[in-house]
Formats: structure tokens, C-alpha cells, sequence
């Protein structure tokens, strides 16, 4: 029994375990223990599922009651009374007030189902079979989602030809300073590209699995432009950047633009119970009933969580606390772990999600075992693996906060003293 | 407020809402509850994913005490201790006293994942683009599975070629007497059949979303050996079959046939509660770690519900209830229904999913209507909706399932004499 | 120097020169003359290229005097007097006669050009990606008619899945009597089929490739019918059964049917020169200029072997005298081959186009290699290259054309005996 | 009759003849004669395949002779005495003295065949589907060229995906400065770039219908080595530009660079009679027999021109005699041309295929148009169409070169001046 379980029954294809290889019993806050009593500083946040942490009281003491009351658990799209709620909420609270009208599809229980809609959505609005998507991007691991994927070794997994998308190079490309705008209108103009217009183009504002590439806001403008320009749908997939991680609700706030489709998972489930959401503008909703479809689409448990969750983010005003956390961080890096790197080495970030990019991926990994065995658990993310990804809770302690930046600032000193 | 709200603001995706515009509130057994008190039998099952019933009180109980204890809920794929003995219990409760021997992947929260991880593996494994499907199949709504999946207004959705897979006439097509295994056959050898080999053929062993059609013991065995002579893997689709549906838990144990990849969802999370796993044979386990990933693939509160749902499953012995069950049904429906209706018309099932094939599906969906008007939840299926479909939980009592029976009978009555 | 230039320089691709490994020098008629002055009669008529044997003095006449006089040789799609010829001819003395009205199209040199356009024009017209063919079918390599093209070596050869195709089984498949329109009547009207309409479906009236199949009368008219009923073009490939080779000038004439586009090439060229055209009909005339193009598409020098070999066509009556011959063949055949073969061996073919089908390639082969040894040139062709292939000049003398069959009838003698 | 016989039974897919509207009959050298009499300059080549002008009495000779003679003119891919010839004289007259180890294969009579074997190859050999092309190419119109050719409306016509191939921006992109060496070294070595390794690079060394852009020798270095570092073969495309259009036979001399694969066609067949030949080094020749194949890939008329027409490229030092007068294009241009032109217009050329870049689609076809009013046949390729492109045979007297010059000249004039 205990971990051989996983060894003897469990497919290769797993992974996080391997790098922290204890098994966990219970969580709360930013706090997993494990099967031997042991507690574990979690900087990782269920890769963004987890934004109000673990287990929140609040949410928590919902789901019990829901569940004792035999509130209905599984219903698909019927009509269900905690849908209505979330729904209505969402609209009330979160969209009205900034202005955004969107309707809104269950696409099914997680992110890659939210894109998988948007995208054919996207395609029968437009009628073009092309979808843009940037160098770094992350979107998904089911075929259309996982076309737009870069990841070179999930792409490879495919077996088949991922078609229908070009990349486009982020303008962190080619050293730093590449002009992105200026190249797609460059293709879409010339009519000896070799491409022609696509129906959306997607972007994470901040692309996290890429490597912590925050978009600048100017950018971001330059694009909701270039789409408009060019009649272009842009799609914003927040479903790791959303839910007020960058400091907004939405992480296209910021650079006041207006998706024409936003998607949505992870945190908006609120407690890590699977939802995903596509939004898009009224006008586009072109859908004929079940088009898309899929079994956990309308799980009540996780709309009664998820209301909960947007409840919390507005009565605790998280993105603003989110704003305050962020300053802390940022000073940290900035004064205690950046004069540790060498000038290749990068810290970027934004609201509560912070990346250090060693350029080196070995070395990330170091650190992260370093950080390990200091009972913190820390993901990496961006080119081979080379940036350690500092994603804590939204709602988290300050006190563990600084703990936490403190047992990275050692395991880097130790790694980087190593190398020298 | 009320269901203004999904018109005023959910995509003209929605679906099922349409034919049951009630908007639910609690449920239990098999009576859903709505937000004006009124009571509804069940028939319908969350198209599979409600095997035992709404909110048993045995998982219910496992679920609330998970919840009160902090359990750790979201854990990627971790080691965590629900899934330890989820696994635990999977492999020793069910897999070995079926002598099978597979290794579990878990896909994601949703059946079209388990769908896709499979297709990775066939492919990778095999190393061939193709998949075969069957005409009738349903396999997901993510582009990979959505290749496999027939239905023609789902498939339209995509905006993009579907490729890569080969639909082979089930062998009820062409008036009924297809020889599917003679024409795969021929296919494969004929070197001019514009058909090279499959890395896998995909199957459901009961078409559900097809319209109820049970494939043959023999057939099945008949396919396995062609699959073995030519160097195909075998995947069983058993996320709507399964989990003792048929009256075995994997529908594919009647036909004594053991498949190399197996897909499962929908009821293995146990209280509708998303979860998906795809079983293999352990010499297929060329996976590396992370080549498919998902944020919900570790749903802990999902094992918790899944373990529970498999006690269930083995305390119980539901496959024998089903068995007894089914014997229930058969009768109703051969005594009551089959004399009233054409000599068109069919009736197809097995365990506890049966359809009554109208060949029309005006007619059905009258009597769909009709057995709503009586507070009967019921569904359709198959060619052109005209196949009735009656999936109640596994565990309904015998006197709802008699209930439900009789409302059937009545709305089919009354449908047919308005037809004379 | 001699055939080891061959093997020393040409790609292993190279292949009938394996069979026939002769160093050829001139061609009159159905002869072949080789480097050593050795004489080969020719049952293999360049694939169908050289309808009117080699060299035929009505067309080589022209083809000098227009090489003295310089006419234009070449002109792209600019307008040059033979290509007027030709077209008012090919008008005039072609399709006016059979009531005909076709727009006619250069889309290059060679008969797979001719089949990109139609597919080009068909998916422009109609719009749906999806092409059928039928097994067997042959219609190219490049990489869109290689996509309908059946022998598997070839498709392999891509190194990409081929798709946006779907294989259609012939009235021949499943022991020769399946239901090819009943099937496809059932995979369009299902709306689980899997398969949507498709903009056309290509056929060879005469499968050669395939290994000399005709298709009956009826199921041409009632493939017409499908096509009509159901909105779908119907595209003939004439490329190697067309030109008179069946016994009327365009094969579809025995039918009595209109295809909605005609591929030609192969002997419209007349002399062994390169030419294809496609027909359409001049509602289907969508194309904008050059959407379409190639550097070859107007080689005058073929027109005026085209035109020459039109005007053979007419002043002989060509069609005519290929039933004449076609009588003498299967008489001989029938007579004299016939009994020689096993139940399960099969004669087939109309017009000058024959195969002997001994159903396993090794007999085949020897059959062949022994004709070689008594110096008859003839070719292999259906699956697994088991079917000898009988076509000779339309214009062979009677003398020849009973000789060759001598040749083939000790041959197969010789071979059979050997395996008893 | 005459050009009502186009009018009303071509298609309108018909281009060039729209442009200039005469009748050609005959030809010599530079100059064309139309049904009444006139005569035009030939500044267009036949798009690149009148290398040595029309009907050059060299090779006449030898084609009629060869007629007379019955000199065997198809053969499909058996031995055949011109085509020994014409391997041999190849590899040992063009290809030994430039040191050139190349197996040649015999695709099509088109260069559209000639890539898409070339395709084939290079998929084969490094099993990976993509192939990366630049902007502004051009590789042919069959589906699998077609991938790689950029021009939008040709792309378009296709009706499906063009799927497996990448477009990397040329050097001439984004204002002139793009580092593509540097993007491609990115593209492959980011593991999050969404690009995988491609099978091949396929490049015009001169982009003819991109509008006459050459790359540089550094360049074309450059991406040989970038190919040999990365394992990636390197496709040169001398279709257009090969046969000493550039000033060297094959365009890739220039830059001392030898390629994987060459595809030929065009002038390689000396006539304007259809050839294409595909080269490659030894030991990629692993094709197996009738991997790719077509009916005129073996036409011994092509071979009779193609040999006479290296004679001549060897006994007259045509590569010399191009370079001799490219320096009299070059200074004509820039002394009387460029002088007249805007500061954004650009002249470009090399050999004897020279643009002039009005940057203005309509501004180049009004000089087209004037050009042909005083009898100058000149066509325009590029971005829009906005460069007149200068192409006349390698072998045009100087004076009909100087006398072509300045048609253009005072086009060029006039068009200018009724634009200010």
C-alpha cells in the first residue's frame, strides 16, 4: 500500500508526483499535509485551480450544506437552481460592472473543453478554418485545443498532423524586441504569405505555461485593434490568468479591451471542483441547442462553489488584495533574488503569478528540489522547464508568503554558490 | 429571476432544458425536485452518469465526512490518498476477479478526455494516423473524439475537416445483415481499398447516443480475433455502457472478450461528480510523463465519490440487480409496448437501457412530450431522435421503474391512436 | 553506357524497365524496335496514352509540318490557333454530336492535373471538402488525386495522411454483389454515419488500375440518379478508359449518362504527347482566371497531335472498329482462355481493354515474364497486380491482335501447367 | 471562329490571353506572330520555359529528325535510347564538372510533379509531415505543391486545409531586415514555438512569381548550413530560375551551395515541350519501384529537345553569355529606368529575370498594357502584381533586349506621368 499503488497500477504518463513525491491526505489554505503528518508550503495552487487556496471555509460550508440538503448534484444543461444563481450572479457582479455583455456556455468540466467551443464557435462565426495562436501558448490537450498548444512534447503525442493554426512569435521573440502587430499585418496584407486571415486569434495575457510573458498593455490594444481592423475574433483564454490572479477579475482588464470570447476554468470552480465557462459577445451567439455538448457540463456542485467563489472575490475584494500581495513579491524578488542571477536570468510577473527564469533548466530544477526539501512546492514552467513559477494562493498569508520567498531565495543561493 | 436568467444570458447552446423546461432544485433516488415542489421520475440518468441514482446517501456520506476533514480535494496528478484507494480498490475489487490486467490513466474530468488519452496512446503505440469507428458511434465533443462520434449536426460544428478515422457500417446497416467483420476484412486486405491499417478500432458494445443497438456476442468476439489476426488494438468505449449498465460492470464481460484500452466516465465518479480514467494493457504504457495532462485529472473529491460508487457496486452486486432488473423491463416492454406498436418499429436493449425505436422522430419526441406531461423525465436517442430511450438508475425501486414503465405506455398509446 | 546509364543515374523509382528490361529505340503501330534491332509487339499501349499506336502517320505529318513552319509551341493560355482547332473541333465533332455542352479547361500536361482541377472546381462549386471515390479507383499522384487513388503503396508513398476522401466499396466488393448505391443512399441519409455529402463523386466508368472492372449500365444510371437526387457532381475520369478505348469515344456513352465533369488526358494527346483537359458543365464555369494554372497547359504541339487524332477518331469511325475488335478479343478469350483457367479466375473487360484475372499475383508475373520471353509487351494491373491486362492500339491489325492473344493463351498454358 | 472560339467554350479560368489579347500561329526566337500578321517581342518566356527562345533551329532539327525517324516518342519509364542520352549527357556534362553526385528521377512532364515527388522524398527520408517554404513562393498548383505556394487566390481555389507546411518569412520581409535564419533557429530550438522539425526546406534562390527577389548568397549559405546542422534537407526549386536564367545552369552555383533535391522543369526540356526532373543526392534514393509514377514521365520527344538543349547550354557557354547580358539589363535599368522611379519602387534582379517593383498593382498592369500596345509581351509577378517582370530567352539578340528595354522605358514614362 501507499505510493507502490501508484507504481505498480498507475500509467507513466504521470508526472507532478515524481517531483514531489509524497502522498497527500488533507489541505487547507496554502497548507497540504501528508500521510506521515508532514506539512507542505503549496506555491503551485492546483496550476491555478486553486486561487482562494485550499478548502476554503466559506466555500466549504456551502458545498456541505448543498450536499446534506440533496441539493441536485448532476443535471447537464437543465435548468438548475445554483446554475441560475452563478449565472445570474455573474452577470450582476462581475460583468455589468465592468461594462461586459457576454452570454455564457458550459462547455464541459474543464479548460480544454471551454477552447474546444470557442473555437468551433470562432470558426462557424467566421467561416475560415485558420486560428492564430502565439509562440508559448498553452490552450489544452484535446486535438483542437492542443493544435494551438507550443509544447513541443504533448504536440508530438498527438500521432496526427496538428492542423488549421499558425503560431505566431510572441514579441519577447527574437531576442525581445519583435514586432508582433507589425508582423501579422505583414501576412494578412501580403497576398503571397502563405496564410490567410484567420476567424480568431487567442492569447493568454499573460502567458504562464510559456514562462511568466506578461503582454503588455499597449499590446494587448494593438491587437484588440488589429483584430477589429482586420475582422478577427480575439479570444482571451483566462483560464489560468483569470479569476483576479493577474489583479483584475478578468486578466484583460488592464488594458481595457473587450474579448470577443473569453474562456474560463480552474479557479472558477472556486474550491478545485471541475467548471468551464466560454463567454462571448451577444451578437456572436450563433450556436444551434447542443452543437457542443458534453456530460459534466452542468455539475451544481460546482456552481454552487463557483457562486461562492465570485462571492468572495467581490465581499473580500480579492483582485485588489491580489494588487497589495503583488507589491510584496515584486519588492521581494526585486531586492532579495535578483542581485543572486546572472544577467541572462529574468524575473516577470504580475499580480500573484511571478516567474525567475534561469535560462537553464537543469538549474531550475535544482531549485525546485532545493525548495522541496524545505517542504515547498513550487512548479516550473516556460522553455525547458528553465523558469520557477511562483503561483501561491490569492488569499494567502502574508507571513507564508515571505516564508515561502525565503526558501526560494536560499535554495537559489545554494544552487547558484554550487555553480560557480 | 427564475429561468429568465438562462434565456436572458446562457448561449442558445443549451439543450436539454429545452424539452423538460423545469427548473430543478434537489434530488434523490430517482425523483428530481423542482423549484415549485414538483416532483419528477427519472428515466434519464444524466445520460449515464447516475447509475446509482441522485445523491445515494452511502457516497453522500463519504462525500460530506471527505469535505468536513479538509481533505485535499485538487491535487493534479499527485499522490493523494482517495485516489491511492480508489486505485487500490479498482484494480483488486474489480479488475483482478475479472483476471484483467490494466494500467489506469487518468484523462481528465470528462469522457471525451479519456477519449483523446486513448487515442494518443493507439496512435503512439501503433504508430498509424487511423481510427476506426463505427457508424452510430458516439465518442466526445473534443476535436480527437469528435472525428470519432457520427453525429452529423455535432460533426458540422467543427468548422474543420474531420480526419484520421474510418466509420465501418455497424452490422445492423443495410436492412440489418451486414457482415461488418467480412467488410473490415476485405478493407484491410484489398491493397486497392484506399484503407490502410488502423493503429485501433473504437467501440461502444451498446450504441447509447446511436439508439440503443446491442452488438452481438459473437460479433464482439469476432472483432477482438480480427483485431488480434491483424495487429489493431481494441478500445472499449464504456463510458455510457459501463459501470453496470449492461449488467456486468464492463459492458464487453458477456462477450468474454478483453479489450486493450478501455474508456470509462460518467458513472465511475459515482454521485455525478466528474471523473474519467482510461485503462490499457501494461505493455501499452509507452506514455512519458505529462505527454497528456489536465487540470482536473486529480479530482480527489471525484475518488472519494468513485471508491464509494465501487463499494457500491460490489456490497450491492448491482450487476446482479441490473440482471434482474433488465428481466423486468424486457417483459414490460415485449407484454405492454411491443403489441402497440408497428411492424417497423423496434424495440433493442439490454440491462437497464432499452429504447423503442418509432422510426420517426416527430412521433418520439410526442411521446417524449407526452411522458413529460406525466412527470416522466425521458430521452432520445438515435437516428434522427426517433428511438425512446430508458435508462433509469441501476437501483430504482421496482415500483418507479414500473411506474415509469407504465407512463411510457400510456403517452405511446396515446401518440399512436392520434397517428390512426 | 546503355541500360547501366539506368542503373548508375535513375532513381530506384524506376519500374516497368524492370519488367521489360529493353533498350527501346523507335515505334511504329504496335511495335516496338529495340538498341539490338529486336521487335516487341505492344499490348500495353503506353497505359492508354497511345490509343492510335505508335507513331501513326496521319499525326506524325502534322507534327512535322508544324515543327517546320514554327508554329507556336508554346503559349501558356494565351490564345494560338491549334488550340482553337482543337477546341472547335473537340466542340464541334465531339460533344455536339453526343449533345454535349462542356466548357473545357487546360489544366496541364498530364492526366492527375486535369484531376486537381476538377476536385478544385467540384469543392468550389459545392463546397464541401469531401470527395468520394470508389475502392479500386485510380485517378493520380499528386497529392489531391493521390488522395483518391486507392493502391496503397502509393498512398504510403505521401508521407501525410491523405484526407478529405472517402472510399466508396464497388458493386464488386463483398464476393460481388454489395449494394455500392443502397450503401451510399444509407451513409448520406444517416445522420450517424459519420459522413456528411460530399461535392462529388469521382468514377472510372472501366476501373484499369483497379484491374479492368466494369461497371454495368444500370449502376452508372443509377449513380446519376444518386448524384441528381441528392445534389452531388458527378466526375467521369476518362484519363485512360476515354479516348474510344471502351468502344464509344467518352466510356459513359454506353450508359447514357451526362457527368457533370470529364478528366481527360493520356490519348487526347494523340501521339504520346502530354495533354489533359477537363469538361464541365457551363453552369459549373465559377472559376475566376488563372485560379488554376501550369506551365505546360499549352503545349501546341500536343494540340495538333489532339486534333489529328480527333479527326482520326471521326474519319475513321475508331469507336466503331473497337467493337469490332472488342468481339474478336472476348470471342478468343472466351474460346481459348477461358478454359484453361480455375473456376475462381476471372476474364473481364469491354471494348480493347481486357484483364485475365488468375487472382494471385506470382501466376500473373510468370504469365507475363513468359509473354516477355516471346516478345509480347503486356502489363499487370489490379490488386496485387493479379490480373494480366490485355490493351492494344485501337488500330492494331487483326494479324497482331491474334498473335498477341496467341502469345498469351501459351503463356497462361505454360504457367498452369507448372502449378499442377 | 478565331478568338470566339475561347470565349465561348474555355472556361474562364483562362488568364494570360485576357492580358494579350492576339492569336498566336507561329514563333522564332524572341519574337511571336499572331493570325494577322504581327509580331511581338517576347520579354515573358513562357514564364520561364523558353530559355532559348521559340523553336531554336538547333533543336528543331533534331525533334524533326527524330519524328521522321519514328523514333520512339512514349515510353513511360522503360529503357529508352533518348532517355540514356540525355542521363548521360547530363551527369556527365552539367553535373560531374560542378561536382554534383545526383540521382535523377523522372516525376511528370510538369514542375508541380516534380515538387510533389521531391515532397514525397524528403517525408520519406525524414518521416516528419512538414516542410517549410518562404514567403512569396511559388511551387505549383497540385495539392501538395500547392501547400507550399503563397499566392493567396491559388490558395483559395484549393477548397481544403493546405495542411503540413510552414511559412517562413523571407528575408526581404518586415521592411527588409528580417533575420530568417535567426527565426528559424528560434522556431526549431524553442520547445514551446509550436513548430516542430520539418522533413524539408524548400527555396527558390531567386523568387520569380514573388516578384523577382534574390537571395543572397550569404543567405542561401546560410540556410545550407542551417539545414545540415538541424538534419533537415535543403530543396532547391530551379524550375523557374534554373537552366543559366540566373547566369549559372543551376541557380544554386552562384552561392557554391549543393542542395539535397533539385526539381527541374521548364526550359530543362528545351522546346517548350513538357519534362521534369527531380535530382537528389545517392543516398536518399529510397524509393521503391512505382512509389510516385505518371503517364508522361517518360515522353522521348521532351528527351530529344531536353538533350539538344544542354548541347547547346555547353557548346555556346549560355551561363556566360546571360551574365554577358544581365549587365546590360542591370546598367539599362539603373541608368534609364531608375531614374524615373518613385523612392519606394525598387529594381531587382538577377541574369536575365529582372522586376521592376512599382509597389502598385494597377500602376504595372498600365505598363503592361503600354508595353503592349507598341507589341512587347511582358508580364507582371509579385505582391499585387506590382512588378513588371523582365524575362526574355538567355539567347535574344541585343538588340530586340535593348529594343525591349526601351518599350519599357517609355511605358514606364507615360504611366509615370499621367500619375502626377
Amino acid at each position: 500500500m501507499g505510493k507502490e499503488v501508484f507504481e505498480k497500477y498507475e500509467s507513466n504518463i504521470r508526472g507532478y508526483c515524481r517531483k514531489w513525491p509524497v502522498e497527500l491526505v488533507s489541505a487547507k489554505g496554502s497548507i497540504y499535509k501528508d500521510v506521515n503528518g508532514n506539512e507542505y508550503l503549496d506555491f503551485f495552487d492546483g496550476a491555478g485551480a486553486l486561487n482562494y487556496g485550499h478548502n476554503p471555509e466559506y466555500i466549504k460550508a456551502k458545498l456541505i450544506e448543498y450536499l446534506q440538503n440533496d441539493g441536485i448534484v448532476h443535471s447537464l444543461d437543465m435548468y438548475a437552481l445554483p446554475k441560475e444563481k452563478f449565472i445570474d450572479y455573474f452577470e450582476n457582479k462581475i460583468l455589468k460592472p465592468r461594462n461586459l455583455e457576454y452570454k455564457i456556455a458550459f462547455a464541459g468540466p474543464t479548460g480544454t473543453n471551454a477552447v474546444e467551443l470557442a473555437l468551433k464557435l470562432a470558426r462557424k462565426v467566421k467561416g475560415k478554418p485558420d486560428i492564430w495562436a502565439f509562440t508559448g501558448a498553452f490552450h489544452g490537450m484535446t486535438l483542437g485545443a492542443l493544435s494551438l498548444t507550443t509544447e513541443q512534447a504533448a504536440r508530438d503525442a498527438a500521432g496526427v498532423p496538428l492542423n488549421n493554426t499558425v503560431h505566431i512569435p510572441a514579441p519577447y521573440s527574437m531576442g525581445g524586441n519583435f514586432d508582433t502587430i507589425a508582423y501579422m499585418k505583414e501576412i494578412l496584407e501580403d497576398d503571397h504569405s502563405g496564410y490567410g486571415k484567420p476567424s480568431a486569434i487567442i492569447i493568454e495575457t499573460v502567458q504562464q505555461e510559456g514562462g511568466i510573458y506578461v503582454f503588455s498593455e499597449q499590446f494587448l490594444q494593438d491587437l484588440r485593434a488589429f483584430c477589429d481592423e482586420n475582422d478577427i475574433l480575439l479570444i482571451c483564454d483566462e483560464i489560468q490568468i483569470g479569476c483576479s490572479r493577474s489583479g483584475t477579475f478578468f486578466s484583460f482588464e488592464r488594458a481595457n479591451i473587450v474579448p470577443d470570447i473569453v474562456c474560463m476554468s480552474k479557479s472558477i470552480g472556486g474550491y478545485g471542483l471541475p467548471l468551464a465557462i466560454t463567454l462571448f459577445k451577444k451578437d456572436l451567439d450563433v450556436f444551434k441547442p447542443g452543437e457542443h455538448n458534453g456530460t459534466f457540463r452542468g455539475c451544481q456542485l460546482s456552481m454552487v462553489s463557483a457562486l461562492a467563489a465570485l462571492e468572495m472575490t467581490v465581499n473580500e475584494d480579492i483582485p485588489n488584495k491580489v494588487k497589495q500581495k503583488e507589491k510584496m513579491v515584486k519588492e521581494y524578488l526585486e531586492r532579495e533574488i535578483k542581485p543572486l542571477l546572472s544577467d541572462n536570468m529574468e524575473i516577470r510577473g504580475i499580480g500573484l503569478t511571478w516567474g525567475i527564469d534561469f535560462k537553464d533548466g537543469k538549474m531550475a530544477r535544482e531549485v525546485l528540489d532545493e525548495c522541496f526539501k524545505k517542504n515547498l512546492i513550487i512548479e516550473l514552467a516556460g522553455r525547458e522547464d528553465s523558469v520557477l513559477k511562483i503561483m501561491p494562493s490569492l488569499v494567502i498569508a502574508d507571513e507564508l508568503l515571505l516564508k515561502g520567498l525565503e526558501i526560494i531565495k536560499k535554495a537559489t543561493m545554494k544552487v547558484l554558490k554550487n555553480r560557480k
